[in-house]
């Protein structure tokens, strides 16, 4: 059906290291595959993305490469490993350029550049803080446009306390990740096809109108 | 279009005592008006509900009430105060009760009977706190079957510390929440629509059937 | 030396029913016993705690009988499972009502009566959501007055996704938690002593008084 | 009475862009003199610091530079804007690279660099997410060591939605801002001397001997 997939892989690992949410990444990516979907995944620690909130920060910034590839996708997945309970400094760093699109709203609907676009999470982590990542990221992601599908968060992390993560974990064969992967990828799957054939009508700029008359 | 809004008003007071939240939800209610929408507000206060995680706990328990005007509507608004920098004790009550219903799957798709509704949130607090109570809210009832669309999030919160509430501070020609109770009540009503046109198609059992194969 | 640890068990299970995160909360009792520590344990919902943020709700409401116990002890420890990633609701009611010290403030010194006392965390949940609880927690009790040591979180979960609890898991035998509540109990049980022996000398109030000549 | 106060600047602007959590960070800066307590004041952006979680990133890494005026002081306190209702991008990288001192223990007693240390966070942003970056941070600086002592948080958010910053704001004369800043430097001093004289004495190490004794 034409619909294309973007992985980010906010990782803290420089290439050629292993990454445990990569291995994730791959088998949703396997799965859409299955769907027809193409899939592209980027590792943001390959690029030289600049801390800021504007979509160009200037000389030597690559997030300019990386928001192209943002802005033609139908389905946007940010894959992120957990650190102390939270997102990692990469996908925040993601979500803080991200900012800058609220700059490029279409002049006649007020809507962001990410409107229309589906939404989901991949997280590992040896322990404790998925809850909390997917909730922050997938809530921000809405701010900027995207919808938000049921059961679009797939995570993996072990037991209490440090230890072996994913890949080391064994924990490709876990039934909750690997079931939570395929609801994931379907629910997105189906969600990115019905938004391209019935794009959101809403007027932003219309009812900003609206709201301004009745404030102060 | 026959679509019907249900309000959870979490406020912590009990009647008829004036909640903030409230002035708020009728906001939405009469935008909904406007679209064809019918709405209904729940006070939980003014039932007997509970502490538990099942869909009826015995002798006296009035959430079964509750819970079935959920299971009629097709959209979902929590409404919450903010106390302490998160959601209320009334609304994380509700959410825990909702609990119950992921033993209620349809049979054949193992769909829970929150898949097809649409969410949002709407929140008021003297202080710092809304994006934390909306980012854990939406997405918990994304795993209970919601759909989120983008911008379903409408909040007032005064300056930093505590202070008048948003009645006694004029909260109502507060400009960003006027805007932003807009983008809801729209994006909702043309998602509810569409996913009553269009009900997800995601058959669960058959995908954990395939998750089971390739995990221990 | 006297002091006394007080542990408020915010499950949602009424008594008898057996709770998880109270057979954690025992292996801290035997602990903080072996240091001289008196331990009592208080279950929340054998109260009758209305909703509110006053220190006494009126009519039928007890929480002026946990209240007493609160300001009595040196240590206060807050025991909560996890429900959707967070704290309880029984937890976020217990931390709603606290709200009523701030009233309560010394009049020479402005300090609220949590002041001077040490507070940990005990968590048990059969998924992630743990260092949520702990942040938040601790933090809401820090702006009460009490003081946080180092690391005075103990919890338990499983790897992702439900399964069984503490008690079925066998979690009373995993080594973090059994190492970390050791952490808590020895931290919590040093510094309450030497709060004791060296109270806080703020004063607030004219702390206070010199911000206004400052402000607005 | 020979206190160090070390803050850490996390704003995502480059030197000499301006920065608002700076300004507020300076008000500590001159209270902390008043009562003879040094400090020193780090814009992370300043140096090259790589993703990772050791303390030493290898080639061109200047986080080491960071981490030993770390260990050196007696009071840390990090600084950070809220975007996205989180902490920066920045911060999250200061932690994640603190977590390379869980190594580095004291071989006798366990302890980490960070122990007998006292922690405060000091935050500013244009809107709501303030309780969030306090209850994460100051938990997290508790895992590695650190003390939080009661109202080390001071903060200054604007009301709902985006608007003008602190500087632009006039938010330097804002009451709840200007008390708070007092509280936290008075507590953080207090604490800062009292851990210097009495420092804990907690032996990890044969705690966590004790812990496996009992454990799988």
């Amino acid at each position: 059906m034409g619909l294309k997939a973007l992985f980010l892989n906010c990782t803290l690992k420089y290439s050629p290291e292993i990454s445990n949410t990569r291995v994730l990444i791959d088998k949703a990516v396997k799965l859409f595959e299955e769907l027809g979907v193409e899939s592209e995944v980027v590792r943001v620690t390959d690029y030289n993305v600049k801390f800021g909130v504007s979509s160009d920060e200037g000389e030597g910034d690559q997030w300019p490469l990386i928001l192209e590839k943002i802005k033609a996708c139908d389905i946007l997945i940010i894959g992120s490993p957990i650190w102390f309970g939270v997102r990692s400094s990469v996908t925040q760093l993601v979500l803080e350029r991200l900012d800058g699109t609220y700059e490029e709203y279409d002049k006649e609907t007020g809507q962001f550049p990410l409107y229309g676009k589906v939404a989901g999470v991949v997280i590992t982590g040896n322990e404790d803080g998925a809850h909390n990542i997917a909730a922050n990221t997938l809530f921000n992601l809405t701010h900027l446009g995207c919808t938000v599908p049921p059961n679009v968060d797939s995570y993996w992390v072990g037991p209490a306390g440090p230890g072996p993560s994913y890949i080391d974990a064994g924990g490709e064969r876990h039934l909750y990740t690997n079931k939570t992967i395929r609801y994931m990828v379907n629910n997105l799957a189906f969600f990115a096809k019905l938004l391209k054939d019935n794009p959101i009508p809403t007027n932003i700029n219309k009812l900003y109108e609206d709201a301004v008359k009745e404030s102060d």
